[in-house]
């Protein structure tokens, strides 16, 4: 079996968060919205099919933490969760934090605009409140 | 507590399918795009954490059976999941088949063009087969 191995795309466009018990945890580099990326690391997954139903329960419930830590850091005003991959076909799912008014409101995110680069300290003083909400140890970042 | 009532906004852009466990399954009525839409039957629910974590696994079950159903009928080249809800708030999960040069490829399908009626035999017969796909009876809708 091949090894996990996050795709360079994903890798470019994001920055690394931490771990759950199933997936990695990166924040989408774009400052305008708080939105983050959760990837399965198993090799060779497409679609959420691919998993089994104990990796999609894990996957369920890792959508609701994350979904849980993006609400209470940033107060959003809805939550948009989904899994497209059409560009990039490993699996990965969005989890976002939506504002009336935002860049792309009410519409999705995807494909909409340029994405904004985050100051560093701003992306790594969020990511420090995810870290926290996720209920994880405070030291680096650790994917 | 209020009983479940579906959104009148959902229910005119959908026909039914059936019922699943915990969800009504429904057809979007735009024959660009096979596409359903997962509806859970509890009322005043807006985000996937407005479900308890019984219902979210539920949830995830269902939306495997639909992504399931949708790429036998479809023979589809990639599933498209989203849970959004910026326009209509209540809790529904879009489940979608997408293929290389559909009319919204490879950007998502939300916002993008018209909806194109489905002629009434087409969508009755693709309903029959996503109904059997489901292992719901061949009987009426239900939903």
């Amino acid at each position: 079996m091949t090894p996990f191995v996050l795709d360079p795309r994903l890798a470019a466009d994001t920055l690394p968060v931490g771990l759950l018990g199933l997936c990695a945890v990166r924040l989408m580099s774009d400052a305008r919205f708080p939105w983050l990326m959760l990837v399965p690391q198993r090799p060779d997954l497409t679609e959420i099919l691919d998993l089994d139903e104990e990796e999609r329960h894990l996957l369920m419930r890792e959508i609701a933490a994350a979904s849980s830590a993006l609400r209470a850091v940033t107060v959003c005003d809805k939550l948009n969760v989904g899994a497209l991959g059409n560009l990039v076909p490993q699996l990965h799912v969005h989890v976002i934090a939506r504002f009336q008014g935002d860049a792309a409101w009410p519409g999705p995110v995807w494909g909409q605009g340029v994405p904004l680069p985050y100051e560093e300290d701003v992306a790594g003083m969020l990511i420090r409140r995810l870290r926290d909400a996720l209920g994880m140890a405070p030291s680096g970042p650790g994917a």
